[in-house]
């Protein structure tokens, strides 16, 4: 099965478009965890816990791992050991390097941490981002119009009258022979969102910057899915993770997934004709 | 000291414009090295130790690390304590993320490995560069034009009336305050390389595809150094590495680096007159 079909398929079972992104900070983990020698992998443990029935995916951002040093890719395989196969996990490394290397990071992500799917940079071109998309189950998800301020830099400079993301979607979609391109479309910028829905209708969308980032919930929703209301992926880290520093942490990110999975469904009942009721 | 003069200072010492790329791929080790337990290692030392006079800098690009699974990070320290600092690192990672989590890409690269410098993707903009540049003695080398197949796919767009990694140039400029701004410009693409040192005279440009992808090293010179005939840093992977996949593949390694060595020398005395002898 191709990874579209796949995440629709999960979608479904688990009633959900949530992504939990798992990016602790041990700076910021709560007081109560200071006794366990791997507390990273506590947290994380507890929150994958307390939230498992409520998302259709898992995004865990290198970043966070790799600044813990040595011990951070063994944290990063120890989480994902503790997350079910009912749902996906997302590798957000945002890799791409030419062909050569870039098989060595597909290597890594996809073999050896076995993630579902990763996001990749698209500046380099084809050949950087084709070891991604070698086998049709696992997916990428293209950087398109990301959710910083420093988007505006490059992503919208005008190629022919539209912005320099258009292309990127031209050129992803002549890249998509599997059905396991995506995409990445920041929630703060729901215009643009809207516009790249229409542009690619059946394409996997994954949408960071609801929450912390302070993109508009309701828009995300409305432009980010499918016509069915499906294939959004929309992302929350830090609202979820962090909704209680006490020792009540994994209840209250369970209440903030539930509360972000529910608002979902809400929108999409409201925009999508063909939902007229989810399962609860 | 900023990092541009950092660069040429140790250019200048070490009579040299060589990067050796310690791309260690597993599959292709000598076989010599078999009963060693921690065979890369031992491999990159050897390299080390066989041209680390010839060098201004090693560069080491993290895809291959990661792709050795739990070790490879450990199996990076280790190979990075055996670099003398008379020369200079480069982590060759093409990172790039929202600030925040960029922030924690550059403490992994710049405060946990020490490299000298990276290497970044400037797709996502201003705030995924910055905190790569925050100190002015470690360096950042932003991709402009690279030397795969794939380049061609976004970086030669036109953007009113000029190819879209002029943009890049324009931008990087602008953040490169501290001087500790570089771009990576392939070696295979000779006559964008000359544009780029028109636009950009006085920056530190990372060279790759010289060797194994078929860059011509005349012109990487010619059009790559300042006026001065520095400030290229000409980079060689699997022509120094695999010079021999025998025992003697550390005197061959050594014997490829001082070819490359010398032959950028005398470039660089034919085509900058101010260069008119080099110590040899």
């Amino acid at each position: 099965m191709n990874f579209t079909a796949r995440l629709r398929e999960i979608q479904r079972r688990q009633n959900s478009l949530v992504c939990v992104g798992l990016d602790a900070d041990p700076a910021k983990l709560p007081a109560s965890l200071s006794g366990h020698a791997d507390r990273v992998v506590e947290f994380n443990t507890q929150i994958i816990a307390a939230t498992k029935d409520l998302v259709c995916a898992y995004k865990l951002n290198l970043a966070f791992y790799e600044a813990m040093g040595r011990d951070g890719w063994t944290i990063l395989h120890r989480t994902l050991e503790q997350i079910p196969d009912t749902v996906i996990t997302i590798g957000d490394a945002k890799r791409g390097d030419i062909g050569n290397s870039s098989g060595f990071y597909a290597r890594a992500l996809l073999d050896d941490f076995r993630f579902t799917a990763t996001t990749v940079n698209p500046y380099m071109g084809g050949d950087s981002v084709e070891p991604f998309l070698k086998r049709e189950d696992r997916g990428a998800f293209i950087l398109a119009v990301t959710s910083n301020p420093g988007a505006r830099d490059l992503q919208y400079l005008r190629v022919n009258g539209k912005p320099l993301y258009e292309h990127v979607i031209r050129k992803v979609k002549s890249w998509n022979t599997f059905n396991n391109c995506g995409l990445v479309v920041g929630a703060t910028k729901p215009r643009e969102l809207q516009r790249i829905r229409e542009l690619a209708p059946t394409m996997p969308l994954l949408i960071p910057g609801i929450g912390a980032q302070g993109g508009d919930l309701a828009l995300a929703v409305r432009h980010g899915c499918d016509r069915s209301g499906e294939l959004a992926v929309i992302n929350a880290s830090r609202s979820v993770l962090y909704a209680s520093t006490r020792e009540d942490f994994a209840s209250a990110a369970r209440h903030a997934a539930q509360q972000l999975r529910d608002e979902i469904n809400g929108y999409r009942i409201k925009y999508f004709s063909s939902l007229s009721s989810l399962p609860s």
